[in-house]
């Protein structure tokens, strides 16, 4: 079941990818130049995390000649790619991008916690890195969503909107899928699900502690992601990352 | 002279600030996933030079109250930016890149030698710590124009491009401006046309061992990027980077 083990590493490899694409565009655009640094940082984080992992889930797949990470980062289509929705949405504003960063790098904590017993001891060490990565930027989220929902009037109010604004695409990441349920049975990953209580209690608790209300369960979710199923801004998102690449097929360029 | 001593530390912080913008486009957007990380490291760089030299600039000024770093990089307007108009240039290929970086971490290094015994004791500092890091991408830049100028027939002819399109831009980092004098009189600053033969050693040099051909001096050449004279793009540039600051004035937005 190698197909099953190189999609459930294409799902955490992609996650990483898609968002540290959207997390560069913040690079010289953040309120303050100390936090265009920041957000640079964890952009850069999870780079390197994807390249970690897709240099991986290149050599369990063994094709003749091995996909690199360039090959899967870049010639891959958008229904092959297997990241949950929300790290696929746009850059909107401030409050937005920190409400999204204290869910996903919550996951991230307890994702990677999970894996450092995993069977397929190069996972292993990747999350051995990584965790010590993603707590940071837990913390990084959560000093900024306490300054802001514990703050002016229109900074509450702005912070509760981006909460708002990703309530739909969180329950996502705590939906369990084949490659998953595959990668559990044989304790290579671990299922979404049984992180989600974890994940919520973090949540819930900053906010709190933060003056602001979880939002209400949404009537829509995101779901499908890990089987291919984008929303419609994926594609652009691919054509403008992939472009360079794809126009010099093979070249350092 | 404090208007002097400003005028020279904003020259060296709006190169770094406004170079760090153009390599923060290529996040997502090199060629490899490797390249990616380090654009954005070099970018990363750049923007704590820039941080360090306008927080430097507003203490030598001493407005009431003072202006700090955002304030001198969000709400000046283009005729205020002292940059060299290299830096200000859009992103092209890869080979125009690495030929800018070639030139400019060249200069940077030349430049933040000879500031380590500014008796400006801050900007010796700042110095210090930044020719570690000029180094490293002078280092960088210096791999690559050797690899694609002594590479394939593609790759050294666009590499030759990238280095006729950025040379009408290099003869300015060599250009003396009033700033400049007041600052090695005062034993700040360097005089820019004294790194110039260092310079243009270098570069000539890893031009020489990629088998490319240093340019013939070009008919045009900028200037006045130090008295705040700059190119169309820059306006675009501006608008772009200072847009959220300036939409929430003050607010950590």
């Amino acid at each position: 079941m190698t197909e099953q083990h190189v999609a459930y590493l294409l799902g955490l490899g992609d996650d990483a990818l898609i968002y540290a694409q959207r997390l560069g565009e913040w690079l010289t655009h953040a309120p303050q130049i100390e936090e265009d640094m920041a957000l640079g940082n964890v952009g850069l984080d999870l780079l390197g995390q994807a390249r970690s992992l897709l240099t991986r889930a290149g050599e369990v797949e063994g094709a003749t000649p091995l996909r690199d990470e360039d090959d899967l980062a870049m010639l891959r289509d958008e229904r092959e790619f297997r990241n949950v929705q929300l790290v696929e949405q746009p850059r909107a504003d401030f409050g937005h991008e920190m409400a999204r960063m204290l869910w996903f790098a919550t996951y991230q904590c307890e994702l990677y916690s999970a894996l450092l017993g995993s069977a397929d001891e190069t996972l292993a060490a990747i999350a051995a890195k990584a965790v010590k990565e993603v707590e940071y930027h837990r913390d990084h989220a959560t000093q900024w969503v306490l300054r802001l929902g514990d703050g002016t009037g229109e900074s509450h109010e702005r912070m509760q909107q981006g909460l708002a604004s990703v309530h739909p695409y969180v329950a996502e990441l705590g939906e369990d899928h084949d490659a998953a349920r595959w990668a559990t049975d044989q304790g290579v990953g671990v299922l979404p699900s049984t992180l989600t209580e974890a994940v919520n209690g973090y949540v819930t608790q900053v906010l709190q502690q933060a003056t602001l209300e979880m939002p209400d369960p949404p009537r829509w979710h995101a779901r499908g992601g890990r089987d291919g199923v984008h929303s419609e801004v994926m594609g652009y998102l691919l054509a403008e990352m992939q472009h360079i690449h794809r126009s010099h097929p093979g070249a350092t360029w």
